[in-house]
């Protein structure tokens, strides 16, 4: 095999250490590694690299605070301040929708290595009574909103999903879809595509072993999005299609609101090409990124980049002045997307990330060490903002619209399979009391509107103890996305009716799987 | 042993089902038992039975509903709204204390049965470096506060402190303050009196027996404190010491401000004779109580009262409408408290709440049974509210204040001695940021305001990855309450100075306590 021309671009590039093993490969392996390295742009790493580290820790905490702006009253929608005008948001949402215009755009990359699994996120089972998946819960979703905005403007109407996928979980995210039967959507609604894989680097820039002929890779960051819109010909495909307004979100959040209306009718009305859903961030230290201006541009200022003192920061009304959490949930215009992906994505820096990477020593050792050791360059979703001419923001309950799946339920109790379950599970529960249904226990006692552990790991104090034992559970309670979309349409099944957990209510009807009492 | 005069008392009593093991218990059993049921009023527990079951469960959910208003904005007084004024009720408080007119009331009876363990809660060390229990730190808590009242208004001035304990704690307790000689307080200053007993009773209103000659008993609920304020001359010593203001608190909130004088300011510059301290109450499905108007009278609605859509109710401004959660932190002037144990403790009902209590059945076999069997009758230490004539409410930041003790870290990571010690940790931290201080890694890097997982059990999106790993963990950092009560006097100590976690500040000085990094 010759390599002269590629150790050749190698030692141009600085990174001729990634062939020191060379004589100690086997064949295959070569073959392999050859593969890997022909494909790869060095200059442009490097350049990458150069970039990043050039705005890499620039900005102090005490310059951003100078800087930054809360969001003003008037670019923002909020469902508890605003809960007015949400008829009107989601009966525009809907008839875009309804239009074929509306496309969702799922960020899909990621590894679940948190999580402790070797698969997609998408296809994990939090342990519903129905099994379902992230992926088809979500699918079913979209079928649903897609009869809601049928019935409601008598037209036949399909909003099509793109998944973006990295080039680690791509074809196990593709199989899961054929082989359930693409959750009931039609396949050519369908589309994957994949992002960007970067390597990781060491302090100086060089790419790191993480095996005698393997490259440590990783993907480029939720932000590889817009590389990849470009290189994949997704914008020319949804140009194709004629829509005019994506929904982008992230696979880990059980209770995300695919494509909602209210949030899509909320942005268009307002003329926006921009706009980012948000929850109300209500404690200073709470470890998420803000919405907020900064000399006059959109942005998501990161929890480590603040000081104590701005995180502290009240308006008037009491409420914290950087309150809007992100949780990468965007509105974007295609016109927006189009120009993001020819003109601006290009110039974006690469983000700077410090990791503890597991590397192959100069004697073929692999060490995991226990300090950061090397850089991952990622772009993020959000960069973009500062480019919108009009940017709005849409705030929305926490605990009705997110709750991400992160951890693995041995660690410690945030964000797992349990609470994202719970999540559902009560905001499920509190469809069916807001419909009219209540529960009762096996003795056919009404189990109170609130059960004493929340889902949201809330405070129960000593005093609150006149409940009746057995009820310290979350009620188990399941609705099927096929029947409703975010509570409605349930009346005519729960009113007036009492139910004993475990109830689901799916296409085929209203169950109470009773096991035993709880 | 002549037992007749007792038997013909628990036959009239409809009791003597007490006595069906007499036979089998050793004398020694027997006298104990005798002593257990010559000081029992059981027509008294007859009839606190039959006037509990009469109004228990007597207001169903949707009565409340219509009843319930929420606490309007002129009695509210607010940290976060009303910071401008924050000084001046400061002020006012030390000012008070300053001429020996406040003390403070512990409620420290309950057993610490969900923490795991068989010593009062108050002994309890929740691993800071410090070690110190809780009573060390609201000891230390009420020491400062003497010394900030004695130098801001130039005279001597002592906080004395009421200790209520149950017939369980009450040995424990003393001795604990004994064998540390009161943790610096005067002897003379900290008072012991016992809460009452009540035994637990079957659905049928007889006494349960956990023993063959042992009944099932259990502290009369934290409302006990006003039968024993006037049974155990506790208003008297306070009358004697010219008392005109009683902080009341609960011994399991490891950030409680004990005699917070903004608070009591608040209090008497508004001429309340009744004050609760609140946190504010953000999502609608927290198990927490909320203080609100009932008919013209305050009192505290449990969350097992109240229907979702009440819940779920906002103001105008977007807040949720009953938002005052209650947690057990009260302000009282004495006038009012002998009120209250003259005039109306009397006329209290008990709160019902059934239970699974273990019995012996009628073969003498101990049962745990797994569904409620019975009832614990308690009152409530907010059951007063409603003889209030000037009733306050002021609100404050839960992560500065509130951070309850209740469960074993074995359990779901809620109100435990790791939430807990995270929680102070945590506002210590912000105490030196605050003061101008900052913390570095083992490598002199800077380590962010908002470390990756917050104490609150916060959400850290899967964006926000650019951080560098090994901060993951609240900052260790301790400050003795003994050098600052509330954040004070720390600049001069911190300001402009980099320390490495873990971070100790006592009477002797800045330890930086470095063991191998984190």
């Amino acid at each position: 095999m010759d390599t002269s021309k590629l150790a050749e671009r190698l030692v141009e590039a600085g990174q001729s250490h990634l062939l020191q093993f060379w004589s100690q490969l086997s064949p295959e392996e070569q073959a392999e590694m050859i593969v890997d390295l022909e494909s790869m742009n060095f200059m442009e790493i490097n350049n990458f690299y150069k970039n990043a580290m050039k705005t890499s820790g620039q900005t102090s905490q005490e310059k951003m605070d100078t800087r930054m702006e809360p969001v003003p009253r008037d670019v923002l929608g909020s469902i508890t301040r605003d809960h007015e005008c949400l008829k009107g948001w989601e009966e525009e949402g809907l008839r875009c929708i309804s239009e074929n215009k509306v496309a969702v755009l799922l960020l899909a990359g990621g590894q679940g290595t948190r999580l402790g699994v070797s698969f997609p996120k998408g296809m994990y089972d939090v342990g519903l009574p129905s099994h379902k998946t992230l992926f088809q819960i979500q699918a079913e979703r979209i079928r649903r909103l897609e009869q809601l905005a049928e019935k409601q403007y008598s037209r036949k109407c399909c909003i099509p999903w793109y998944i973006m996928t990295s080039g680690r979980t791509m074809d196990m995210t593709k199989k899961f879809f054929t082989d359930h039967k693409y959750f009931g959507l039609k396949e050519e609604n369908v589309s994957f595509f994949q992002q960007g894989m970067l390597p990781a680097l060491d302090f100086n820039g060089k790419i790191i072993l993480e095996g005698k002929g393997k490259l440590s890779m990783a993907p480029d960051g939720n932000g590889g999005l817009y590389r990849a819109l470009g290189t994949q010909n997704v914008v020319k495909d949804m140009e194709t299609r004629g829509i005019s307004y994506i929904h982008v979100y992230c696979v880990d959040n059980i209770l995300v609101k695919v494509a909602d209306p209210a949030f899509i009718g909320f942005c268009t009305l307002k003329g926006a090409d921009c706009g980012a859903k948000v929850v109300e961030k209500t404690n200073p230290t709470e470890a998420v990124g803000v919405v907020c201006k900064v000399n006059g541009r959109y942005q998501v200022v990161e929890y480590s980049e603040i000081t104590l003192a701005t995180a502290e920061k009240r308006s008037t009304d009491g409420r914290l002045m950087f309150s809007s959490a992100n949780i990468a949930n965007h509105f974007f215009t295609l016109t927006f997307l189009k120009e993001i992906v020819r003109t601006h994505e290009p110039q974006l820096q690469h983000h700077v990330a410090q990791k503890k990477i597991p590397f192959v020593n100069t004697q073929g050792q692999l060490i995991k060490p226990d300090k950061p050791n090397g850089i991952k360059m990622e772009k993020f979703v959000f960069d973009i903002f500062q480019f919108a001419k009009t940017f709005v923001v849409y705030e929305v309950l926490r605990e009705d619209e997110f709750s991400p799946l992160k951890n693995a339920d041995s660690q410690d109790g945030k964000d797992n399979p349990t609470t994202a379950r719970q999540a559902l599970m009560s905001l499920h529960h509190r469809w069916i009391l807001n419909a009219g249904g209540h529960f009762v226990d096996e003795n056919g006692t009404p189990i109170p509107a609130i059960p004493r552990v929340g889902p949201a790991g809330t405070v129960a104090p000593e005093l609150s103890q006149n409940l009746k034992d057995g009820t310290d559970l979350p009620i188990k309670c399941e609705i099927s996305p096929l029947v409703s979309y975010g509570g409605e349409g349930l009346e005519h099944l729960v009113n007036g009716k009492a139910f004993q957990p475990t109830l689901v209510i799916d296409e085929n009807g209203v169950h109470e799987l009773v096991k035993n009492g709880l």
